[in-house]
């Protein structure tokens, strides 16, 4: 008998196949290689969970010899690492580790691991991509953005993916321009530093249109393509509704697109597609379970819900976890008493107070308020409800926060769909549909990786609805490309709206959960529209400009700058400094320009310069890119804006007061009586998703520039559990568009024989 | 001046890169080999479009040097070759022809052309593929479906497709267990000849099942793997409602199955999802266009639907379309009279008279009738309508019909969405949205190549409802998997419900659009499934089976056999040979089993087999895939059942009596009202697409066996112009399933680790 101090390093894999003979391969071409050495090596770089189990420190050879058969036994074990002393190589442990099906056993000494890990990790530093960025020739004058994007041949994506450093086994392509990211990268690359974290936002919206989204590809195009920093833009994937309704398509536009503008435009990777059959899924279920509950004793609906299959009855595992919420500690169905198997069955949803809608991916204005259950075989059970747009899904919102499976999974559990007659919240897990929706998301988690116009990576994942949810991108794209840009490196994200609202909700809502801080906000403002700010004429689709913003006018201008100095002012509240952006129009002029950037870097900005990307792509944004590489090296002092316990009103007021600059704020009696409900059920410490219009500072959309001397009223209170937060409603926010007399579709074709897509912008 | 015979092949292709590396390869490999014959093979080998371009036959030198040049700024094309005389190769021709921005140009002598093309054609003639069957190793008792498809490792869809054949260009992963093929397929390998067609049909169906899906993923497992014959599954994708509400998925069961079988029921490669999105756009288009119209004057509707676009007004193409419809031929927006821009701009939808409905791929019986249009934003417009399944929709049955791009378009672009108030059809076109949805319909177009549990081809592709279309797979998965597999090979493929219904379906419609004959047709039965038709008891769910089905009872069977003999003779009636499949179950006795196939042989089957795929895989079928190769060699004369010149009463009445057994039709009022409008809108040459229960062969469920003495009622008719067929009701079809008390995803789950998926069957 042998006493020993023992550690096992066990390896799961579940790409055993192709794992395997990469191991034999580089073992059998470096005879000179420890084989320990290599396979150490070879399995950190592909990905492989290494898993230590220590066994009791002192334990008797015939223990550990047994250990090792067991663990030989299970399939899912790739190999296993033996630290122990020399000495302890006894036969029958030797015996034991006999390579067996194909396994890769290895007894190695403890400092090798050691040494070798170090060299390892010092090879996962920065390191400039080997990047071969797409020659962009712009034309002039500029063609429309899908003849654009069509005269330009992506590279295939794999091609993309290597070059960025993302393993074979880490992708899964879908056609060849776009595939979906594995979340084991971040496991992999979790030593690795985080890269630069740039946000773009906007002055307040106008008709005009600022161009964010071109800003944010022009910039990484140039950061990529032009000073050579690794550099990332991640996206929001677009709502198809719109696509074929009055806005078009999204991938930026002119010279700073994504590409092909067709794929990121239409169904993608089917992300949108899985969040609409997963909310849809607990649509039905809320509907048919009224009904069943509507129509059945409590007898039968236990019978039906807890059946006897083959003699046998037994919960199922969230039945298990529903009788615990309840209290009831049991686990055989029959010892439940009459009052449990009544509080088990029964939902008792009050039709009422169903929060839960329906969605659909289509601008399909008729669905905005209807009635459901009409057929007979629903039994005079129908109630009136409303379809939104897909994106405005609570499950989009999740998507876009979670950071992991297990995360999405207690979430989507977490989702409260509305109450019971007692008031109560029912949950997507009181349903029983929690692990159905987690099936439905399991591809929807990863995002998917496609390229500027210039060949750089882009990230396109999660876009929630900006009313009624934050508006950003996700937070797993973010974390993904922060390590694969590494340290020096850069990831350009948007948020949607004005800064008031899209950076507000990034820096209070995405960055508090993701535990990021971001480096940069870059500020996206025209001329035109600082205009409309100053006071310019309003515009009309299909009528000729006014001459205001066509001509030089710097009064208009000037008035306008204060919209961007209050944006700016917003950002300095939560410590991080800025960059203002100025999108080039051909009627700007010199002056118009300078007095701009004047006003802006007089308001705080730490640089201010124009943009040419969408005529001239990366090359016309290097200025930029290289402003925002010099203030991203600056020390910042990121603060949230509130703290989560602060009460529910307290925060409402601090982003009226500071960010918005109202006087105060005012309570309805529905919004007052919702607050006392939340904190009643323990949601008050959730951070508040403000549902405001994005076309004001304050909550009247006419009022440009920066208003003042007003009272924001909130009309009512609403919570998405799930994603985890509240939100105010400050005024009606429509979350179903609708389709134009004359929509977009109809310039839409594809060509039968080329394939080629029209119309599409 | 040389006049001269010409002749320029153009090769086309979007897919350079890759081309150019393997073309240059393959001539540094083969030097012996003359650059003109490998490139021509090597191009039609890789699947580039070779497009033919005449010059006329007397031209200059210098128009044909010009020529060339011209080409060669072309940047799509990629290689020239041209067809002319050795003596016309002056010098500026030379010059004009030397190769630039890396372009192969080849001048080659015509006989060279002919032999190599014929030399490759002979290359394309039949020859096994090189398949590596996955091994397979049965347990008993056999364990779960998502166990066995969960123990069986597929292998990389790049391999499979290499295996049977597919070029790497042809092929899209998504992931690495599902890919989309290229129709561009068909076109390379037009030459070469069709392998059998087998149709899996079954007796009427009992709620006992009788596996036609396991049958056909067994036979091919058994012909592939076993009889090294090549062989293909064509499937369709199933509805995901049915996943998470009674059925569970649709993969086959047991030995049998299509793997993953996870992704086989999701969203696959999202061609349901594509459905839903092209179905609901036409609906909100349809809904908006009535309030436009209901709220605007001609005049506000006309400058809207044609404005003016930086002063330019012109009508879209597809305007263009409406007004040549409307005999109006002219083409400056000016120019219409006012009447003739109030025909042009009211469709005049009569919103009683919609027929288009919303779909969702949910089980949600709350949608089967509901109120829409209830918001104040649309104006009083409310109006009843309904949800159906996804899979019911129009676009689903056109996917499955269709043979290509500009096929497919141009249904989109004929369905009829309802009529106006004067009684005219309004269709996709009218509605200015059919290159939307073949736009959104681009990727579905494509067959989804997957494996079964022994690495053999399956093709997944569309899927329509069977009650209110035709139920088959697609008739591009058919005719891809007939090229594939060569003349000596076989496709399988399955048609819903009994075989009066699928089968006849298949037959009459699907047949007659692809022009494609069927070979053999297996028939699958159960012992249990023809005691019930023989008069056993019913069974319910949950509940021991009575024990009838568990012991040896030869009357019963003897009396059920009816129903089988009878869905033999009605396959003869289309003059195709029959094998009996009897799917074994371990209840069977021998004694039952001879019973049914001496009963088989007697009605005039050429064979009939048990099988046991389900429990041993490929192996347990040899004999019936055997019994299938045998009579698929026999001479067969396929006819159809009826004329399409025919009236639609005649076509009717044939199919009632001939297949059904009926001793007449009654038609409704309603009914005959509809013949008479469809005769006058010219629709009445359209195939008949019945839709009748599918658990009787007359229309009373209720009713086993063979039902005689019954007048089948016609209580309305439809139609599907862009599928292209009229379908009478027989009887009340729901197009919407519900969700039980308690649905499928109660058991339904994902290990956040582990990532493997729990409770799909």
């Amino acid at each position: 008998m042998v006493k020993c101090a023992l550690c096992v390093h066990l390896i799961y894999s579940d790409i055993v196949q192709r794992s395997r003979e990469e191991l034999k391969a580089i073992r059998e071409t470096n005879p000179g290689l420890k084989p320990t050495l290599a396979i150490i090596q070879v399995c950190l770089c592909i990905g492989l969970n290494v898993m230590q189990i220590c066994l009791p420190r002192q334990c008797t050879e015939e223990e550990v010899s047994d250990a090792i058969l067991r663990l030989n036994e299970d399939s899912r074990v790739y190999g296993i690492f033996l630290h122990l002393p020399q000495s302890f190589l006894s036969k029958s442990v030797r015996n034991a580790i006999k390579p067996q099906k194909d396994m890769f056993v290895a007894v190695v000494i403890c400092q090798h691991v050691v040494r070798s890990s170090r060299r390892w990790i010092q090879e996962q530093q920065y390191q400039p991509w080997r990047l071969h960025p797409l020659k962009l020739q712009p034309l002039s004058p500029v063609p429309s953005d899908i003849e654009i994007s069509r005269a330009q041949t992506p590279k295939p994506i794999s091609q993309l993916a290597q070059e960025v450093g993302l393993l074979p086994e880490e992708l899964e392509a879908y056609g060849n321009t776009k595939a979906k990211v594995h979340l084991s990268l971040l496991n992999r690359l979790q030593h690795q530093p985080n890269g630069k974290y740039v946000l773009v936002a906007g002055i307040t919206p106008t008709p005009l249109g600022e161009g964010k989204s071109t800003v944010t590809i022009g910039l990484v195009q140039a950061l990529s393509a032009h000073l050579k920093l690794n550099s990332f833009a991640c996206l929001r994937q677009p709502s198809q509704g719109p696509t074929f309704g009055v806005k078009g398509g999204a991938a930026g536009g002119g010279y700073a697109q994504v590409i092909p503008m067709e794929e990121f435009n239409l169904h993608l990777t089917g992300d949108i597609h899985a969040i609409t059959a997963a909310n849809n899924l607990v649509a039905a279920a809320i509907d048919a379970r009224i009904l069943h509950e509507a129509t059945q004793s409590d007898k039968a609906l236990y019978s039906r819900l807890v059946p006897s299959v083959n003699g046998v009855r037994c919960f199922s595992p969230i039945q298990m976890a529903r009788l615990q919420r309840l209290g009831i500690n049991k686990s055989d169905p029959s010892d439940l008493t009459p009052e449990e198997v009544r509080a088990f069955v029964r939902l008792d949803l009050d039709p009422e107070k169903v929060t839960w809608q329906r969605v659909i991916d289509t601008n399909d204005r008729f669905l905005r308020k209807i009635t459901v259950g009409q057929a007979n075989t629903e039994k005079g059970n129908a109630r009136q409800t409303q379809f939104d747009i897909a994106v405005a899904s609570e499950i989009m919102a999740i998507l876009a926060l979670t950071d992991g499976l297990a995360d999405m999974r207690a979430r989507l559990g977490r989702m409260v769909v509305g109450s019971s007659r007692n008031g109560q919240p029912i949950t997507a897990d009181d349903l029983g549909v929690t692990g159905a929706l987690a099936v439905l998301m399991k591809d929807a988690i990863k995002p998917t990786l496609m390229q500027t116009l210039e060949g750089t990576p882009v990230f396109v994942h999660a876009g929630p609805f900006a009313n009624i949810a934050h508006g950003n991108s996700s937070v797993l794209a973010d974390k993904l490309a922060l390590k694969l840009v590494g340290e020096e490196g850069f990831v350009v994200t948007e948020a949607g709206f004005g800064a008031d609202i899209g950076m507000e909700k990034f820096f209070n809502i995405k960055c508090r959960t993701s535990g990021l801080k971001p480096d940069v906000v870059v500020l996206v403002a025209t001329v035109r529209a600082l205009k409309m700010h100053g006071g310019g004429p309003n515009v009309t689709a299909g009528v000729p400009l006014p001459k205001e913003y066509i001509s030089e006018n710097l009064q208009l201008v000037a008035d306008g700058c204060s919209n961007l100095k209050k944006q700016i002012q917003i950002a300095h509240l939560f410590g991080v400094p800025v960059v203002v952006a100025l999108n080039a129009f051909k009627t700007d002029t010199q002056a118009e320009i300078d007095l701009v950037c004047r006003i802006a870097e007089a308001s705080g900005a730490s640089a201010a310069v124009q943009c040419h990307h969408w005529s001239r792509g990366g090359r016309g944004s290097v200025e930029l890119a290289q402003a925002v590489k010099k203030v991203a090296s600056q020390k910042n002092y990121f603060q949230f804006l509130y703290n989560l316990q602060d009460s529910v009103v307290e925060k409402i007021r601090t982003i009226a007061q500071k960010v918005y600059g109202a006087d105060d704020i005012e309570l309805s009696p529905e919004a007052q009586a919702k607050i006392d409900y939340y904190n009643q059920q323990g949601f008050g410490a959730l951070p508040i998703c403000m549902a405001k219009t994005h076309l004001s500072l304050s909550h009247m959309p006419e009022k440009k520039g920066v208003p003042t001397g007003f009272i924001l009223p909130i009309r009512d209170i609403r919570a998405s559990i799930g994603a985890g937060f509240i939100y105010p409603l400050v005024g009606t926010m429509s979350t179903m568009p609708g389709l134009p007399t004359r929509p977009c579709f109809y310039d839409i074709d594809l060509d039968p024989v080329t394939e080629e897509i029209k119309g599409l912008f």
